[in-house]
């Protein structure tokens, strides 16, 4: 099953010509999750040939403008074509009532259901939760209420080996099997051991989306051994006063959370318009933790089970 | 002195990949009035290296997505970049509401001031005047409040014949002589006749902005002889209906009222996401109007004197 990331932009508040504001895609399997929403991911979304009629989840970090902007726009845009699968809208306190509003003055009677969810920013809780991932909020320390999302799968059932099970062997106990019990007899006693039948299951694979934020170690144990890790890199290390005066990170920043919170993988993005070349970013970050890469628009990040 | 439109997006309200939103720039002389603006604007203005500092007024027709959801993105980057200029801003009840709110949870104190004038959509009034124009509203008949923008120049003042001026004119004479009045002696009799020292002034320059409306022969006097008469084009005629129904127009009807209004120059946008060849709304319209160019993005027209 796909667990992939797609980058939609990853500008700063003030945009840059060639980069847009925050949006991300994380499909896992079928489902289409779209993280924060800045001006013009309609757009973006047409460009990368993503049809948004595909997205069930929408995850708003915050209500600046450069995350949540465009999302009035798509949701109009879903509207027009007709959508009628319900959406599950999750954000902090303020976005459904601006959202009514824009809605009211525009005479616009939505066709589809807004299941909204307004996520409490300062603590860690599970806010979704389906067959196959949970998603938890992470509390991030910005200037209004900020949260990342954390999207873990679920784990998963141990592989049976065929060639090593008893013929008696019912579907009830099979499934036991599956979810790492042993088979008993009536008595009580071991019948089947898993660990002879079983082996591990496929590997349950983690997404910690985090923006914006200042550095913050309390987070560590959230987001510890998180196969891909998206964290917030405003600033060069040479700005990183300015970065705490507008409760920001620098990519050193980004990197040692990284590096302390044992992930497998770093992405940074949301990057100042001051820097048009990148890659002193990128190098900041890899000399603090080498699996890093910068979140480009169009990029995809496959992680693998 | 410029008096130059400039085309930056002429989308209806289901986007096109290859066409934004509608926002148009009025250049008259170093002022810049932005017309609309759609999810996208600020980056078209980059895209065309228009300093968005520059622009002193902001008009909005309607409250309809596709017509202002760039406008909060274009403010809050203004905030950015440290504007301290006042902005005025026009637009129908509900915009200033909106924006309040947006700034509110977004925690934005804008540092610059805007002057917001909530324009009454149903009749046509005066709501701007300077020294060298006046802007007044259209009423237009859309599914909500909705009003269109004719931009004036004033009358210019005649030209001075200075080989014909008699010497002894002094300063306050030759002002009146520029403004069409006679010289008189104190005996209140002729001394100069205006029209032996003068000829015309330069022609007075006009843009009718018309978006977004069904067809509305009740604004034919406000529009008469304009020289470029901006009208929506939803459909083509084949989707009357629709048009009707939607309280859009088609390219016909566009010509229709430019020809009965004797504009000078019609120009045609706001196209359906349906319509990727734009070749057949320009033709259904120059059958009736020869005079029509599309509103296509990048595009610039230069109204002269």
């Amino acid at each position: 099953m796909d667990f992939e990331l797609k980058i939609l932009g990853s500008s700063s508040a003030t945009p840059s010509f060639d980069r847009h504001h925050t949006a991300q895609l994380l499909a896992i399997g079928n489902q289409l999750n779209l993280i924060d929403c800045g001006e013009g991911t309609q757009m973006q979304l047409m460009r990368y040939k993503v049809k948004h009629q595909r997205i069930c989840n929408i995850f708003i970090s915050h209500l600046h403008g450069d995350h949540y902007f465009g999302l009035p726009g798509l949701l109009s845009t879903m509207h027009l074509q007709q959508r009628t699968a319900s959406l599950n809208l999750f954000g902090p306190k303020g976005l459904a009532e601006i959202l009514s509003l824009q809605f009211k003055y525009a005479g616009t009677q939505l066709p589809y259901k807004i299941n909204f969810h307004e996520v409490d920013t300062t603590v860690s809780r599970k806010i979704f939760e389906d067959k196959t991932i949970t998603v938890h909020t992470l509390p991030m320390q910005h200037r209004i209420n900020c949260c990342g999302y954390l999207f873990k799968e679920k784990q998963k059932p141990r592989h049976l080996l065929k060639s090593k099970l008893p013929a008696f062997l019912t579907p009830p106990q099979l499934v036991r099997l599956k979810w790492g019990e042993d088979v008993l007899d009536e008595a009580g006693e071991v019948l089947v051991r898993n660990a002879d039948v079983t082996t591990n299951p496929k590997h349950s694979r983690s997404y910690a989306y985090c923006s914006d934020t200042k550095y913050k170690e309390d987070i560590l144990p959230l987001i510890k051994g998180v196969d891909l890790l998206y964290h917030e890199s405003t600033f060069l290390s040479d700005m990183t006063q300015r970065a705490d005066y507008t409760f920001h990170s620098t990519a050193q920043q980004a990197a040692t959370l990284a590096l302390k919170a044992q992930v497998k993988r770093l992405l940074i993005g949301h990057f100042s318009a001051r820097y048009k070349d990148l890659t002193p970013l990128l190098a900041e970050a890899q000399a603090v933790f080498p699996n890093t890469n910068l979140a480009v628009e169009g990029k995809t990040i496959n992680v693998l089970e």
